[in-house]
């Protein structure tokens, strides 16, 4: 069942519905691992890693709307379920329990070049079909770029 | 290993802290939920109903930040990673794709009942053991209950 | 007709309706008196009296709203209409026309000493049935408490 | 007693006196009322007409408080009492329990147009002796028949 | 000169003209006598008149703004000077010097006493020739007419 | 086909919905023709006709709507198209293309004042049959004569 | 008259500015047409698409802006006067008089439709010429198929 | 009659008074002067000089207010009646009726010049008798002579 | 003396009174010896700690009004003079002159800890004789909890 | 231990040192003892001495708080702990328990006037040997001269 | 040394750092020299050029750390300092001394017409190699052109 | 050429306006130097110190407008320039490319040090030429002196 007739051909729409899926699915699964290693995180950095990491929680939220508005605007149900983003997130694994915080950081710099990676290869193939959804894209990954750059010059 | 030396006994640690963690995950999922009919529900109410999930949403972020940073303030680590989420909470699953407008209307009675029944046991369990996590865990669910009201009223 | 499926038993619903209706038309009353005085004080303390009548009258009509809501969550429909206020309230009669200074601030500390007096009554007998509600009651006694020191301390 | 000499003549300030009481009476009795409907109502529309109503609460508060200090500034002691109320309101009871979302719309076209009615006659009464009590009550109408529109558009 | 060409016959504009200039002196005349007494105010209730004492500049400067743009808007060149201000206000003079809180009670008192006579004298000769000046002044008086209750008030 | 059962006679229906049609059309084509001198204008003042403009602007499209609103209220149905709108101002033709700086002003002056020399014959004939209405059509009356004036003293 | 010199080619400019004033038209247009059911919408969901449609004036106020001051800024003077409008909008007539609820969003429907179709054929042709002009049609685009996804969602 | 017994010796507190007297009349007279212009200023720069003389009106009434309570704090009585300041301001009177704007720039060049020539002679006086008093002049005559620079690059 | 006539009996008070004024003491130390370290704290982690510290500060004195206000409100006078504290904090003494940021973080551990053993015991003292005054307690060992957490979390 | 390397000689930063230490400890009693009448302050005028009171409070810490990071700054080391303050404060005790509110008055004269004479008396001593700290204590003592007043005010 | 590890080639990255580079810095000197002017600005119009000079600062300032955050991101280090800026920019000198205001208006138009100039070569260069810079070049430049546009019509 | 007529004589404002040059020069190279290091810090403490930065940007930024503006109001004109900045400075330079934690703490240590000599020197000559001078530049330097220690506390 799809309410909205798209202006795309099926196989635009195609190509399109997965990227923004994709996107949603990594957007979503960064939240919750920052939002974990927020609260798990000690060592004499916790309150600057803390604090930032909400940061990164904030982008997630904010781009993941925007990413699930977008694919039902096209005619896509998105699909943010846990179980969902549990088994096709690009993000490896956090692990339980106490994190330090030089090890926060390097968790986090390994998400977001995860995400990163594969949010390049949806600005490629979303720019013919749909710039309009590539722009959303450029947006965010941008974004992301930025998060990646200050958790990186912490580890250097 | 764990970093706060806690107030409390082993055994009402144990209590308190499978408390915390069982409500962090049914929160976490609500609003996962509460988010995924947001993007797909459709139908006359459809305004209505999906601004009236986003208010679920913020209930269900700052609820679930405030239990997982007391199970840390306890030296419990929380984990609220989305495979935990997936395969221990309250809440039944929601169909993928379109949803209308009634059907979300239910889904969340039946998600929002699912997690109060829980919450209710929860704060009968950490009264003794801890009355500052029980205070918590009164105030959020006055709040999903005020939730689950207004849900329940538009399904008359 | 009710549309709400309660958790509690009959005979606790009973319980915690009558103590949540009893609160309403109290903390309704209190505001109608509040501001018939905030209206016709008179005298050299006419600013003060005014101005703290009117912060009476905020706390009565926020903690009114969560009482009768309260109420209606659990599948009670609560009773804040003008003849049901006049007939069943706690608070004695406030004297029609102008009122001195002194006897505003006399009229409110029996007012607010009258509603206390019940509100201690369903704090103690809510706690078992709701704890939920016995926090919500706790808490606007406590308000209630303070706005009585206040006028209490101007007539000392 | 009376502390206010007033500019008008014993006459002018009997019908200005009474145009104030009566609209005093009526618009604590809306406020009332739609407060009383907020908590009560039921049904698909429930959310839009609890806000909506919320609005409704919100305009006869202002306008009941600038109505009494209008009284006050005359020299007329204005009387805001439940009993005053229950007894002397323009709008016919509203019945206790739940009321269906179609009743609640129904419920404030009537209570709306009762207190309308009464508005414009003191309009008429007031414009001689006191054109500033006139056009106090020229614009809260105003405000009271915009209400009155957004209700009667949702019964067509 | 004159740069607006008036919609008013000559008469009207005269008789207006008159009303607009008579009361921006009244005006500028009550914020210089109230923000004069704000300074020099002693006695036990010091703080509650010196506040109050504020809330009527805010409102004199207001008004006269309000008032002084209209001459102009009119054609009329508003003259708001010391000079002229010291020459024709309707304000008797204020004492120098400290002034006793009672004394500044009553001071005020009478200086919006003094002023509001002469507006309604203004809001009768405007009606006809200038609706749209005359609904300023009403509004004007109407709130002067506030201040003069509450400072009549606590002199009872 | 009418949602709003009016409390005027259909004679006084006529006059005032005549003059609020009236109204919304030249406050609707007051604020199109201020946005397209605000793109077109150019000169050494082209800032401060330009934010100038804007304020034009504001003030139409709020009294518009309030216009408009008032018509729905008295179950008059208000007409604010494009097509109603070119064919019915009172304002005459704007030219297309760039305007200098003075001549911006000079189309102002010239559209305001048709604007106002209508908007004061609609309160005329307004004043009996509605005088909410009236009130209304004085208050914007005002706001639009101090634009005027503003204009007009840049043309000096 | 041109002040601007533009970057552009002749033929550029020419393909520009004709995709802008289109935009501009378009974007105005609508504003006019979402007010116009805005206030005459009836049925019960009036109050929810009455809202509604005041987000879409906001939107097409803010975009048609930017776009008119873009062509400005390119040397191309923007044209948004109401005959203008009349006769060159994408966009069929609104029937005049009451517009029922689900016609209302039948209409917005459409509305948005046929701006949405336009516009992506403006993105196509602006992309070479100037991709600043691109970057704006495809952010506004974006931002009228989320509105036209929602309306879609209510007509399911 | 003094309330505070001032810390100066009788000698110092002669110069300070007086010094904050003359300042006081300086710029409650500026206040006036600035609103004088702000009403009656014509030509093409009106909304330019009349945004600017507003500014100066807010420097010139927090200057006063801050001038006039340093006064009461030292047991010296300030006056800033309407009288007062006619007969004993640093500025030269400012002509009645209309005002060009570049003579609007000249009279402010001139009265600020000649209040600011004031203040200077005493921050030199009070240096010693009252090293508070002289860096609230400090402070504000760094504030006039700013206003005083813009006017006069105006009339470069 | 006492003003107000406690709800409780004398032995309740006495327990409740005696749990106030040692919360209060302890909370106001609280506050000045986090201020005491914010300003002498110095290491690398500067910045972080004295940002950190200052929260504490916030939360000290927020808590430290609350309880003091509720001990009046009970007819018990607190006493939160310098003297006081100094005598009878729970807190063990902070050194004078310069903290490393490390040690600076120990002694927040161990003041915070110290209070909230303290804490901990009145919140059993205090649930049957005044529940109000125990909801306070609950309240603020909370929030002194996630403090200590997190400068817990820093020493790991 | 000192970090900053000071601008001053050895003799000159004892001086300043010392005035600053002796300012911070004033301003910190004087904190504490506005909130210990703060809050027992009785009598007809409570509200209105406990409101000022607050604004004691907020001064003293704003001041205390900038007075203690100028002398970290100047690298002395700041001492604000509660036995510094108790024993080397300039204010007299205040009595325990409850204040009747004409006294309360007139031990903020007797604070303030305490405080304030030991803080012109460093006005003097700093100037030479650091005016930026001297424009501190210049300027706080002005603030503390103002509340000197309004309580000098109300003691007439 | 590096510390991000680029997504781009070598090749890519050296076209896309020396476009972030070259854009640093010209933004930066736009902020330096609209500053200059804004402090020197003399003639009628020195308001509203002193004003709107301001704007530019503003977007020169938030677009320059955008960019120099990018280039970050990227691995490539940003040089923003005085002596780069002075031997790099694109912008030709601004006289020293007083700047007639037409002058300004002059000086604002060549410097943005020289910075766009080249933001338009590097829109071009960094599409194929990283849209994410392109796109932020081309939301900049479309703002610089806007303030080109209207200085230039300042200019006609 | 100069438009305003200095109060000072030629010798006074020379020193002054050398002054206010010298300054200018070191807050501008100040801001860009903090702004420099802000884009290019990498380390563990990467984050806080990256924030601490761009207060002092805020800083300087602050600071350089008011003495610019200083200078302008005496008639001097200020020289703020890229290549002024370059050659004058008292800022040593600050290397290229990457900047280690540590590193970028010391740069700073040091910068603001060497502009602090510099201002105090200004201090003393500006003190009997113009004292409002010196109290912008006795405000700022105290401010740098804030800055500075928080700088050195942090290389402890």
């Amino acid at each position: 069942m799809s309410v909205v007739k798209s202006a795309l051909s099926d196989a635009d729409l195609k190509t399109v519905g997965e990227a923004l899926q994709g996107a949603l699915v990594d957007l979503v699964d960064l939240g919750l691992v920052a939002k974990q290693v927020h609260w798990n995180v000690v060592g004499p950095r916790f309150r600057s890693v803390h604090l930032q990491l909400d940061e990164v929680v904030a982008s997630a939220r904010t781009h993941s709307d925007v990413v699930a508005e977008r694919a039902s605007a096209l005619g896509v149900t998105p699909d943010g379920r846990a179980a969902t983003v549990a088994s096709t997130s690009a993000i490896a694994g956090v692990p339980e329990g106490l994190v330090k915080d030089a090890d926060a950081v390097r968790i986090l710099v390994d998400a977001l070049g995860a995400v990163i990676t594969r949010m390049r290869e949806r600005i490629q193939s979303t720019g013919d079909p749909d710039p309009i959804t590539q722009d959303i894209l450029i947006g965010l990954t941008g974004d992301l770029e930025k998060h990646a750059w200050m958790f990186t010059a912490e580890s250097a």
